[in-house]
């Protein structure tokens, strides 16, 4: 496959804006820096006005909302919204509660997302489908995975990654899948968080192909965990540690050698 | 020793629910995942009355408590009650602040704990011995420090774990003291806090029988650390990355060989 | 150079409060714990008025404010203030709202501080210089930062310690350059945050010297950057871990040997 946006993020040094929670802000913050781009944390309603307009992208992600969080992230996505850059929804265990679904079905309503990325189990919430998820986990069911992300992406008009062993993206017309990754992934928490964040990065310096941009950054973050994973002596502490390492590794080169995708 | 949970854990991936501080966040849901179980992390107030559950076990943790999380604590704790899963309660720091004193006043009156967890200074400060904490480290004093375990398990009919060089676990009936463990574990933060989300879980999968499912679970923890601390080519920020690893790598055979505890 | 405060650290184990960020909480104790001290994090208004009274230094850190935050860092620096302990200010990404900017107002307006500690950006905004912030990053301008540290120092009677490529110390009258160091320093998120936390270790036990303890914290500090830098095979996730591995190692003969200071 061809990179064509990892070179532009480590030039143009993308500003990400992150609402995050308390569990992934020290690792996708970690990982953005290693990856090129430069995270900026804040949930604070006082700051949403003005953040987005410095920044070059804004990630919304609901893993642990607190206070006055979810009315900051509709001011944020709205602000991100009105100056045009992209939002990237992490839409963390929405089927877990009702807090949780009122948060996602309002953010949908009123601000536009460029991109979802979540596990199958909170896609599948989204898209109304059956499904048996576990916490923030993934869990288990019987839904074709490909139809929920083309189904989300027609509905919201956006781009639509479900991670998992093999991961899928689509954007309602266009649908590819991702053969790269380690099973390891699951097994560090944040790391579906840090891959919105990533995604964010490569969504910042796109131009608005979102389609093709969530596409190389879903194989770079999926690569960069593969080669961590090749290169432990022992598991699992230690991978998220060879993960930033291999972020800040990449190249556009091991992208396009390494890079497995079915369109 | 035997070693009865450790299995269990691993076959049935207990969802623990952790209210806790932002130092321990990241960190204990690592080690819950590295053990086999999976963490869900929130002090969200809208989301007590439903998160407990669909969780098997349920953590409060009083670390670094702002906004509304001390109503929150009172809810999911009753919450939690009412479903009959246990509560492990981490009394972190509670001589330090006279806030502290009062939530686990408040805490221990209106929920009933499966567990309480902390060092030496936090089941002094509980028992209302004389004690001189150091914030939330263990500090100094000259106690008899089973029978503090014994008088606080007693008063709340609950088991009680004391940290420390030795570990002591009392009902209030039975004591047995826990020989395991590395004198690294109090140079890292949050290892405490991990020890409680890891008793939870073995809680989770005991069927109610609390003391030996913590005498396992500090056993279990404080031979990862032992492992942890043997494998370190430098100390000590790769102890916490090697004790993740270890959660990871224990199997029940090395809690029966390596487990040292007198009853 | 000299080593007058890193063996008393050791000594007297401080007690650090800490009200600092959801990025910084995890690391910043760590690397508290590393070098010898005690690291109590709360932002707890409830809190405010007891922790600094057992405490032997407060940071006061802006980086992810919310809530009732602010409040909380007025209060507790009045308190640090009646009782005489040095308070440090790290005013993260000052520059970047207009929220931040307010904060930092107040806070100078009522609080004495001993130390304020930030990058080029962030103290070019104190100064009111023009600078071209990027986000909490330290961004680009002509400034003259030894004048800027000194213009600071003076109008607020507190030590400056700007940090960058060369970190700059000032106390109005006099003023030192140091040159140790990594460039991995701004690859690694919070690093600067630990570097508040750490200086405020040194000032706890200086007695008021509080221009000479800045310059061996920040010695200190980048040493051990500098030697944790030397010993990594993979770059830059390993670089945190070894970070704190090498501030527990040091030693005060090292920083007499390495530091390199032009006053």
């Amino acid at each position: 496959m061809q990179s064509i946006y990892l070179a532009k993020i480590r030039e143009q040094n993308p500003l990400i804006h992150n609402i995050t929670n308390i569990v992934a802000a020290n690792f996708s913050a970690n990982g953005l820096l290693a990856l090129g781009a430069s995270p900026l944390m804040s949930a604070n309603i006082e700051e949403m006005q003005e953040v987005p307009k410095i920044s070059q992208a804004l990630v919304i992600n609901i893993g642990t909302l607190i206070g006055k969080e979810r009315e900051a992230m509709l001011l944020a996505g709205k602000t991100a919204n009105a100056v045009g850059i992209p939002v990237v929804l992490d839409p963390v265990g929405v089927g877990a509660t009702s807090y949780r679904r009122e948060t996602i079905r309002e953010l949908l309503a009123e601000v536009k997302f460029a991109l979802i990325r979540g596990n199958a189990g909170e896609l599948a919430a989204i898209a109304g489908e059956e499904w048996q998820a576990k916490g923030v986990d993934a869990g288990l069911g019987e839904v074709d995975l490909k139809a929920v992300a083309e189904k989300v992406a027609q509905r919201y008009g956006c781009t639509v990654l479900i991670s998992g062993a093999v991961d899928i993206v689509s954007d309602g017309t266009q649908t590819a899948t991702i053969h790269n990754g380690t099973p390891l992934f699951p097994k560090v928490t944040a790391s579906g968080c840090l891959l919105s964040a990533v995604c964010a990065a490569f969504l910042a310096v796109s131009e608005g192909n979102y389609f093709s941009a969530t596409l190389e950054a879903c194989v770079a973050y999926t690569i960069a965990g593969e080669r961590a994973a090749q290169s432990l002596t022992t598991q699992v502490g230690q991978f998220q540690i060879r993960l930033l390492d291999e972020l800040a590794a990449l190249s556009p080169e091991t992208i396009r050698q390494r890079g497995r995708i079915n369109e």
